[in-house]
């Protein structure tokens, strides 16, 4: 790919070859792990420059509705991201991976993740990612697996901070309007300059613990008995993951600002939702237990 | 209710007296009209001053989802208030019915309406509202119906101005993200300053002509035979509904950022919705027809 305002770019091609490959590993896993429904592939293209690969799996055995997505954008750059990065810049190129698996069970919990590269053409360039769990029934041991993956992926990468990386993720996944978490958290990194090189070494071993700190935990739930209760609690709490995504989340709302693709973007919206007036658990209910924890102070799981 | 910066104003006890009658009526009609499920009734106080009555109907046999909420707030204007309304005021008092219809049939349009009263201790006083009509299925004698009352009530007072607040409803509810309306329209107006009393004498009758407006509507459409596919594009399209809301409604986003009430804001969400990746309907068909309205220029119904 080529772009007309910036120079060609070794990590450029390097990450986004990595988030291509990624994709391609993601989809493979995830289609071995529900063990029927394939991914769909919509490839578009930006009128302004680059375009992305949007791949879709939904109504699976264990996944109701899954996205993993590549895009590799680049162009003038919108005012809308000049203001928003307070940046000089000219011209930009963006290239990320993101993905959401909504499970179709309610004790197997939601996965979101990112990666992303970005540079300008005045010589500014970055990382940021992350991931993060949201479960509707709480089995912390299934929490301590999820965070302990990806805690020794960053104990592998001097470049990566899991300690301050795991508290930005607690601060920016929160409904501010519920007093609630959204999960129970991962880690969150963003505008990461340094070493681009080994930042990206640490994407791309971040990007292939993803399913080793999730799967399990679906393989383990999939099948676990739930009845019309605990379908309403999940659907409730999906409206959440809506509230967020649509109210709190930077890189939805940018993107919409942006005039990104929408169905790319929003298809981290779950499959199903809904909203009942002021639906709360009964007092020692195992969806109690999990609202004390979103309620309550960020924990150290590992 | 007394407040302890404002002088009582008979024009806001009169707001009020108005409003709360009207969610009398409102809540006995709809009751009437669905047959069988009744409203709950929540009242709630707010610590700063003031407080309302949230009154919510659920799965009813025509109403999966009603609500019709009442409030009278006030004290010290809150930081995000006076920076949003651009206002020199210490306090503020601010009194509203606002209400949300969401029938089960798919035939059936989602309703949505309000009427508000505002004022500030520094002699600024105007009032605001608005109803619009939000159809799954296109049925231009329903919609000219609405839009027929609707202007009927307008054209009964020389303060109401249809024709602006038509094109200003057909502005405001409006899914930039998606290129396309919420649904058909009706008016909106907001910070409307003169004579409040007749202004008022207007919101009392506009009030009154929400019930002959939408109710037939709901009487005709409430037994259509539907099957699974009109309820998948009944449900996507509330996902639209809740996208506006959370993406681009002023009054949600103001009302959770002043620190609202969040369960009696968020009792306009849909009961149940649904996102699936890229639908579109098929060319031709009836949701395309109405898809077509949506996405074209507003139109003049009456």
């Amino acid at each position: 790919m080529t772009t007309p305002s910036l120079s060609p770019s070794p990590l450029r091609e390097r990450a986004e070859a990595l988030y291509r490959a990624l994709q391609d590993e993601l989809v493979a896993g995830l289609e071995a792990l529900d063990g029927g429904a394939r991914f769909g592939r919509d490839a578009w293209t930006r009128p302004e420059g680059g375009g992305g690969v949007t791949r879709v799996l939904a109504d699976g055995a264990v996944l109701e509705k899954a996205a993993v997505n590549v895009s590799a954008v680049w162009g003038p750059a919108p005012r809308a991201l000049v203001e928003h990065l307070k940046l000089e810049a000219g011209a930009f190129f963006a290239t990320g991976i993101s993905m959401i698996f909504h499970p179709r069970n309610p004790h197997a919990p939601t996965f979101h993740a990112n990666v992303r590269y970005f540079e300008t053409d005045a010589g500014v360039a970055w990382v940021g990612g992350g991931c993060d769990l949201t479960p509707y029934y709480l089995y912390e041991d299934d929490v301590r697996h999820f965070h302990g993956v990806v805690r020794d992926a960053c104990a592998r990468h001097a470049v990566a901070e899991h300690a301050a990386w795991k508290a930005w993720c607690d601060r920016y996944f929160v409904n501010g309007h519920r007093g609630e978490a959204r999960g129970v958290g991962g880690i969150f990194f963003d505008h990461v300059r340094g070493e681009l090189g080994a930042l990206l070494d640490f994407q791309a071993d971040l990007g292939r613990s993803w399913l080793p700190a999730w799967a399990p935990l679906a393989e383990r739930r999939k099948d676990t008995p739930f009845g019309p209760d605990e379908e309403r609690w999940h659907l409730q709490r999906r409206g959440r993951y809506v509230e967020f995504n649509l109210l709190h989340d930077r890189g939805t709302r940018f993107g919409l600002d942006t005039r990104g693709r929408t169905e790319s973007i929003l298809v981290s919206m779950p499959p199903r939702a809904r909203w009942d007036y002021d639906a709360r658990p009964a007092p020692g209910s195992p969806e109690a237990r999990l609202l004390d924890v979103l309620e309550g102070p960020p924990r150290d799981w590992v």
